[in-house]
C-alpha cells in the first residue's frame, strides 16, 4: 500500500513489492494475481469493484452513462458504501491521494476508458470529466450531505446525473 | 466560527455569537454587518466572495452556467486558489463539513438559487446539483490532480463544464 502510494500505480512494481515484504514476485503473483488485483486487494475495498462493474463492461457505449452511474451509486448506498466514504475521507485528510487516482483511473474507469476514446486521444479527459461529476456527488451526498440530494433514491440521482456521465462518455467536445 | 459548524448556519443566531465573545448583538453588526458577512469573516476567507460572484448576479438566466463557472474555476486558480483548497481539506478531514455547506448553500449559490426555482420548489435540488459538479472539478482538479483536468486552461475546464452546470440550473428535471 506504500509503494502503490509513494510511487503511484504505474511505477510500482510486483517485484519491488515482492522484495519488500521479503518473498519472490512469482509467490505474490500466485496468491494476488495481476497488479490490477494486488491493488484492490491493499487498498481493502469492501466490495470487488470487478463483480460491481459487470454491468458497465455489459453495457452498450450510449447506455454507459445510465449504467456507470448505477453501479457506482449502489455501492455508496449499500450497507459497505459508509466504508467506501470513510476510506475516501481519510485518503483526502493523509493527502493519500494517489491512492485515490489510482483506484479511479486504473480500477473503476479503466474499462470505460478504453470504449470512449472517440475521438482518439480523448478518453482521458472524457473520464476525468466522469470522475469530476462521480465524485462531486460522492461529496456532496454522503460527506456534505446537502439536501434533498442527500434523501433522494439512488435511481432518482442517477436519472439527474445519468445524462451528464453519458455526455462527457460520447457526448461532442469543446474545441 | 464553533458556532456556525455546531449548530449550522440557519440555527445560529448573531446574538448567540454576541454572547459567547461577552458583547452585545448591536455592536458585532455593526463591525460585521449581516450573519452571512460575520460568517465570511468567521471562516476567513482569502478572496471576497460577494466580488467574485459580482459577473454571477449580473449574468443572464441562460448564461448562469458560463459566469458561475468561470467565477468559482478563477478563484481555484488564483494564488488564494491553493487557501481554498487547503481549507476544504482539512474541513472534509475534521468533520467540519457543515462550514463549507453553509457557504455553499448560503453564499456562494444563494443568489443564483432565488434566480432558478423554476417549477417552483426545484432550486434546493438544482444548486445541489451545481454543487456536485463543481466541488467535483475542485476535487479531481485540484487535489487528486487528475491529467489533463489538472493542467488544462481555466477557459477550457469551462467550456466542458458550463454546459452541465448551465443544464442543472435551467434545464428539465427528469420524473
Amino acid at each position: 500500500r506504500s509503494r502503490f502510494a509513494d510511487s503511484g500505480f504505474d511505477k510500482t512494481s510486483v517485484r519491488a513489492i515482492a522484495a519488500d515484504s521479503g518473498v519472490d514476485a512469482a509467490l505474490v503473483h500466485h496468491y494476488f494475481g495481476t497488479k490490477r488485483e494486488l491493488f484492490v486487494a491493499a487498498i481493502a475495498l469492501p466490495t470487488d469493484p470487478t463483480a460491481v462493474l459487470e454491468p458497465v463492461v455489459a453495457a452498450e457505449v450510449d447506455h454507459l452513462g445510465v449504467a456507470l452511474s448505477t453501479a457506482i451509486l449502489s455501492v455508496w448506498d449499500s450497507p459497505s458504501g459508509q466504508a467506501v466514504v470513510a476510506a475516501f475521507r481519510s485518503m483526502i485528510a493523509d493527502g493519500d491521494t494517489s491512492l485515490i487516482s489510482t483506484f479511479l483511473l486504473q480500477i473503476a474507469l479503466k474499462d470505460v476508458s478504453m470504449r470512449v476514446d472517440v475521438p482518439k486521444g480523448s478518453a482521458s479527459l472524457r473520464v476525468n470529466l466522469v470522475a469530476s461529476q462521480m465524485s462531486g456527488v460522492l461529496l456532496t451526498r454522503h460527506v456534505l450531505k446537502l439536501e434533498p440530494l442527500a434523501s433522494m433514491s439512488t435511481e432518482n440521482v442517477v436519472a439527474h446525473i445519468a445524462p451528464t456521465v453519458q455526455h462527457y462518455l460520447t457526448g461532442p467536445l469543446p474545441r
